[in-house]
């Protein structure tokens, strides 16, 4: 039998009931009222739907281990000891998160080892589904905990000591989680990974505009947070005469104007710019503002655009007098040419009509792509809604998406 | 003896070491660590400083009423039983306040009492120095609730029910002053004054940057709040190109635009206008801003530019999809000529540099010239800082300033 043959009879195997079922039976761990989740990482509740799915795991014959920062991984070996094949996501969700960020990759691999099952394949290399903690970074930050320190174990020293709001460390919640699946053993192999491929609702609105059903996501946006900080000298709204004043958030619209307006510039139609978080002091009605602080968000997927506007920032700033405070930054990644064309080709042999986009947010993946060669698979967010409770695709482009994850997966676990 | 000569004379009476000492005694109430002042109206620390001036009153001879608001009357007797003349302001302080906004005016008023006594002259009409409850407004909103319910009483109803933040009513507050001071008689009289002066800081720079000790205030600036209220759709800041984005802080810059060109095109050199608070919501660096209001505080003293930015206001609301909530609206005051040009008068008497100038903030007499013919006097603001424990005065500006009170107050009283 060729090998597009039995990637195409996995494929096949893929069972949309047990799929949508698997998804609304890990939705009931963290409930909401309102129809969504709240799942903070390593909370008791993660904690649940992990013992939930190590048992599973378990049922579809696999084994499972952990690492240091209690990253899951669900192996079904190979006929041979060569480096796996990995897939998979994460499920701690956003306070008001949904039922699919996340959670769907986690589950579509899942259903691969189920299909591998009922098709009676067996693969060259090993398969392994992970479940990355922490990846939201909402209880503790920042988020790709998991798959930064899969990635670079040092990072741990810096994570181990992180406390999320109640004040509980990171160290105390790896700590209780181990306590909680004291059998589990550690993960053997260091060696780099043959391929890592993370399928992932898109939390955009393009393949819905678009009306494709999927998305071979050739590589992730790059990302710069500055805050500038204004100051300004409060004074009476009333008898400060115009030319007196000093006025904090008149200082911050300018900024803002020219801010807007070098993004627009430098990044053309792939500029993403959100000016999303404002702090105004003292934030009253007849006061002139002695202090405003906001925040720009710039992403743009070519690393020369996002160098750019960091110059063209750093100036406006200083022309104005104001601070600029870098945040946050990381390079734009771009995926493996050769996995993309392995999710092309799943895609092509399936049927499926896919485009091409890069993504705008974060995924594992980002990290994974350091470690070995990795690609993303998009299903559409209906809406372009995510992050919240009404967060929802179509059953239809969930099935599709694990059928060429399948189909993907079991060619990958062939080479 | 000319009045004149009898106005002078109770002018030179005025010691300069009482006032300052009476400011530093007052200020013991509620002193704040930083040098300034918190004294929340009708609290434990006000009720203690009101004991302290009530003593002090009767010291000099006068008698004490009070009526429903708590408003406090200090009364010199005049030779006759004609209307009286009243001064004063009122001793409540912002949260971080100073020493003198309001108490000077007040103090001032007192030591006018003192040096009539000391010249032994005895006006022909009574001399009143009131307290008015609340001016600030930080406890028990809005502020001058003491004037203007003392200017127009039926306003009781509506104020007595309104609640601090710990959920005391004004009603109970008034309970608990009158329990405080039993003895105090009502005010009898509710026939219309004389005349006001109130002397007050400035609160503004405009003063200390022309190099004049005092301001003769024609008038009060209108003002107008709106509320603008911009509704946007959350979404993923890495994930939604700009042209799917409905950005609630894209919108609120545009507007903020329009209404500050407005503002300068109508209203010119007299426009105040500020936008000091902001709310941004979700307020997440990543996120679009679903919804953002912002207040603006337009003023002027003229009620056809109010009357035209209320239009135009209107008109840009409406034409960006915006919606608009008129927080609150005063109309320009302005004071009487004849009460101005006695204040006038006196300045030149004592050879004492004036300008003329329109008051941004609001005062007590802008409720009392609804009652009877008003004016006010200011005395610079170092640095034109108010609102603050800085709030400061040169001691020759404050003695210049209650000698030109003593002045005019003598011959108002001589009318």
């Amino acid at each position: 039998m060729m090998h597009d043959d039995i990637a195409r009879q996995v494929a096949d195997r893929v069972n949309a009931a047990r799929l949508i079922e698997s998804i609304d039976a890990l939705a009931a761990f963290g409930a909401r009222d309102d129809g969504g989740v709240n799942r903070p990482a390593l909370g008791e509740r993660d904690i649940e739907a992990r013992r939930f799915l190590i048992e599973r795991a378990r049922a579809l014959g696999c084994s499972v281990s952990v690492d240091a920062c209690a990253n899951l991984f669900i192996r079904r070996d190979g006929d041979t000891a060569l480096a796996p094949v990995m897939t998979g996501s994460h499920i701690d969700t956003q306070p008001t998160g949904g039922k699919l960020d996340g959670c769907y990759g986690v589950l579509a691999g899942f259903e691969v080892l189920a299909a591998l099952n009922d098709a009676n394949v067996r693969t060259r290399r090993p398969l392994e589904v992970a479940i990355w903690t922490n990846e939201e970074g909402t209880r503790f930050s920042p988020g790709a905990m998991g798959s930064s320190a899969f990635v670079e174990p040092s990072r741990m020293t810096r994570y181990a000591d992180v406390r999320d709001v109640d004040g509980v460390t990171l160290r105390a919640a790896l700590d209780a989680h181990h306590a909680a699946f004291p059998e589990l053993g550690a993960r053997g192999s260091h060696d780099a990974a043959h391929a890592f491929v993370e399928l992932h609702i898109e939390q955009g609105p393009q393949l819905e505009n678009a009306g494709v059903p999927l998305a071979v996501v050739s590589g992730i946006q790059g990302v710069r947070w500055y805050a500038l900080h204004c100051a300004g000298t409060a004074a009476h709204a009333g008898t400060t005469p115009m030319p007196l004043r000093r006025d904090a958030m008149t200082l911050a619209i300018a900024l803002h104007r020219e801010l807007d307006g070098v993004a627009h510039e430098l990044g053309r139609d792939d500029t993403r710019v959100t000016f999303g978080r404002w702090n105004v002091e003292p934030n009253s009605i007849n006061t002139i503002p002695s202090a405003v602080t906001f925040i720009v968000d710039f992403r743009h997927p070519d690393a020369r655009v996002l160098a750019a506007f960091d110059e063209r920032a750093h100036a406006i700033a200083q022309r104005h007098g104001a601070r600029l405070e870098a945040l946050f930054s990381h390079a734009p990644v771009a995926f493996d040419a050769a996995v993309l064309s392995r999710i092309d080709d799943a895609c092509r042999a399936l049927d499926a009509n896919a485009l091409h986009l890069t993504s705008g947010a974060f995924h594992d993946a980002m990290y994974l792509a350091q470690h070995c060669a990795s690609g993303m698979l998009f299903v559409p967010s209906r809406g372009g809604i995510s992050h919240n409770p009404a967060e929802a695709t179509d059953a239809g482009h969930l099935v599709l998406g694990a059928r060429v994850l399948a189909h993907c997966l079991t060619t990958l676990c062939n080479d």
